[in-house]
């Protein structure tokens, strides 16, 4: 079972405080604060999104810096994901 | 009787804590909140809606999550219902 | 004398707590709270609202589904009515 | 002296309490609250306005319905008006 | 030294208390509140505004009604003035 | 080093109480309140704005006037500058 | 690892009190409130945004006046960056 985003939404999956990256980087977010940095775990199709063509530009398993309270937050099989626009992704983290 | 939804609009249904579906997979919802996982119940036929062209993506019978609050709860013939725009589900559930 | 609503809106009047239908169904409505479900009883003409062509779907006699407090509350010759915009309409009844 | 509304524009004007139309009918407001009938009184030429085409449907003499508190309240040589758009009447009563 | 307005605006100078027009007629205002009438002094030259295209219909020397609180306020040279956009205008008082 | 503004921005600074125009004229503001008038002293390129044309008619040197608290203040090389939209500019002010 | 901003997003440092340009001048900012001096440090790829055609004009290394607030503030491997539309950018300091 998995989620299959619509539109140009995107679910991505919040890096727990220190993680190691393939290539070796450990990525780390403030203990205090809620982590910004994710991971793409699924893209949707993008298309005509309210009568505009988006074009994806994520994909699964990019790492992706995402603002604060963006998106809708859910709870699937016990993790928590957040659901939100490629547009809200600010920045992708490249190796 | 039957709703028949206007425009992009969906009849969507909750599902209750705990379900088994067709595949034999459950879904569960937290107790403490409403659940997020709905059934869609009925599907309206898109076409142009506030001038912009819709077509729908979605079909009775798909699991989907959706945002709190999003949408409108209806009550009818004794069962309580979301009417939502298909641009508010967040993604379907596949099995 | 009668009402002929502009552009894209509908002149509804709420059900009241039971009512048979033609086909002879009841519908009902929660005594505690307004009841969500109304008869078309006037349609606007469409055509272009806004810059935007619409095509009216609803007619007459119609019963449909509607958020609360949509549309605008009128009180003429004595009868309660809501006058709102079709885009607004939820959901048609069908028996 | 005259007013000339600009644009989709219409003046209009109150009916008080209890008025005779042409063909007999007694139009009535509640007491307590400022009515939402009105006769227009003026129309603007239509044309283009924020850019889209505006036919005017409205003529001098038509009784409307309006929402509360819709358009400008204006006073002009002691009687009261409101202006407001075509768009915002909700519907014209018809004898 | 004069005002040259941008786009789609037009500079106009309240109608203190009581005024004859040129045709002899006098224009009047409560005391309590800000006149609404006004007189325009300078008119933009209208063309592309925000992307869509504007004509001017507006002239020196009209009489105008406007909202209050429209616009933007000015004190220049000693005198007040409120710049606002034609389409804000209510109507123009014809003699 | 100067600054360049982005898109249909320009640069302005307020003229301080008293200044003395190059016609000779004197141009004033009231001491209690920030004044309104300033003088353009960089124009961005105009162009494609929001997916709209705009095409710049203000030139470094015009004396405008501007609505209060419109666009952004910013202190650059220990001089108060405004940097503002030019649609948001009401007027210039011709010798 | 670096930072890549989507669309028409830059990422921009904050320049810290005091620094030296390559030319040699002083970019000072007051030391009560956060600078609004920032050097552009990544570009996106501009492209369609929002349905609209974006070009580029800032480049990597760009000294950028920015309004207060504007963006999102982000940590990434121990520095503070703002990400923030093109579009939000002031001006450029050009020396």
């Amino acid at each position: 079972m998995k989620l299959r985003p619509l539109g140009d939404r995107v679910v991505i999956k919040r890096v727990e405080a220190e993680e190691t990256t393939k290539g070796g980087i450990i990525l780390t977010s403030t203990a205090q604060e809620k982590p910004q940095i994710a991971e793409v775990v699924a893209v949707g199709p993008g298309g005509i999104v309210n009568g505009k063509e988006v074009k994806m530009e994520l994909k699964v398993g990019d790492k992706v810096l995402f603002p604060k309270y963006a998106g809708n937050e859910i709870k699937f099989e016990g993790t928590e994901y957040t659901v939100l626009n490629q547009g809200d992704v600010l920045a992708v983290i490249e190796e």
